[in-house]
């Protein structure tokens, strides 16, 4: 089973927490990496934030999440990678392995003309991030996500996207809540091979109580997050490992008591 | 937009509707096919389902539905294949276009494990089906119903598993609801040539109301059905079109009502 140093604290699993909390959580319970979500980062403010992060010694996997490119008009376009602008700022700041994207749906548009407002924001971004020393993670998202959150869906897209980068400037996120499902994934994962930025993990809850707000602690759904990672690091990651679970009954518990589960959880079924 | 001639009212969408009910529908409605669910069948009976269906001068689309193949115990998975004779029996009384498979998920299982139990159980079903000249329609489900449906969720997936057979005993239902967020879909239907035994709309709406019932009248929601029709026209497929939406809210208003609606949306939308 994976081992307790590898585990990484996806902020929003315990999102009750600021920035300050989920630190002191981390150290409290023996986690040495974290991810930081950018809501919760403008709240604390990003000095702060940096400066809780380096003083506890953590080490920042991710910032999550840039992307959400589709939009209607140019103007609004050009504004989302202002944005992303000040992702990759963060991200910097933060010394995060990668900023993670998650790109934005089709709602308004034709899924293909969303595809390609994806691949020009991605390629208005890359420039900057690589002059900030920032990696952009390309995370597919689970296809039931495709009208409203990422029209990159696949592993197989998200490479195809990638390739026309540098391996050290962009490159995927593998999250088993999004992937598990793909009869390829084995074939895919390996073909990801030194562009694997990240791995997150969660459970896929039968049945599933709610899209988006309805994932499982590991252990608790269908998903083999053990083969999974094993499969990711005969693709050669060895990085941290995000726990990130978008649910409203954890979200409601008491943050510590979740992190105590969520450690057990890891180490029984990662 | 498509021809009404070519509407093939899938009984999901009048629910409410015996197989007689919905027979007298479709000729109130000038909607010269149907496709039957087998539970339906089984209330009305299958000899005076075939008399009504006769009678009507109506096409069968389909039969809905057979697959469900995963099972912890090898008595169970032969009692599942068991009932997919009685399912081939039905569809070939019928004389339906194919026998519609939604092949089961799962829990209790691993993936790997339980897409080998369907491969083994098509491949146990399929000479059956030839000595009735039933054909069996492979339908990839939306990956979202990968663990309590169907692990059988791609076209690519369902083309590797028909190929197995002769393109006149095993072929592929495409369902926009379930395809239209493949990034390969275009490529993938056009490899679908001469395979295709059915093409389903609906629609996908934002946000999706519910994951099972939430499906949409065409128009309503994100996928582009006429594009899908162009592309399953252009590999070779004219035959019926069946629209198939499970919906709550359809599913409690008047059938009657219901169809008038259809018939709207399939011209104006298909």
């Amino acid at each position: 089973m994976a081992d307790k140093s590898r585990l990484s604290l996806n902020q929003i699993t315990t999102t009750k927490w600021s920035v300050g909390e989920a630190v002191e959580g981390c150290v409290r319970h023996g986690i040495s990496s974290i991810a930081l979500w950018r809501h919760k980062i403008a709240e604390t403010g990003l000095a702060a934030s940096v400066r809780l992060v380096k003083d506890a010694g953590l080490h920042v996997s991710s910032v999550c999440r840039g992307g959400m490119f589709p939009a209607p008009t140019g103007t609004e376009r050009k504004k989302n990678i202002e944005d992303n602008f000040r992702a990759v700022d963060e991200a910097a700041a933060l010394n995060a392995d990668s900023l993670v994207m998650v790109v934005g749906g089709c709602v308004g548009f034709g899924i293909e003309e969303a595809r390609k407002m994806v691949a020009d924001g991605i390629a208005a971004l890359v420039p900057y991030a690589r002059k900030c020393g920032v990696r952009i993670g390309l995370e597919p998202l689970h296809p039931m996500f495709a009208a409203d959150r990422s029209v990159l869906v696949t592993i197989g897209q998200a490479l195809e996207l990638a390739s026309l980068y540098d391996p050290q400037e962009v490159g995927v996120i593998l999250d088993s809540f999004h992937i598990w499902w793909d009869p390829q994934v084995a074939e895919l994962i390996a073909r990801s091979t030194g562009r694997i930025y990240g791995f997150h993990v969660s459970d896929w809850l039968v049945p599933l109580p709610d899209i988006l707000l309805g994932r499982g602690l590991m252990g608790d759904g269908v998903i083999n997050n053990c083969k999974l990672r094993f499969l990711v690091e005969e693709a050669g990651y060895t990085g941290p490992i995000e726990v990130e679970i978008f649910n409203r009954a954890l979200w409601d518990s008491d943050p510590d008591a979740v992190l105590s589960q969520v450690i057990e959880r890891f180490e029984k079924f990662v």
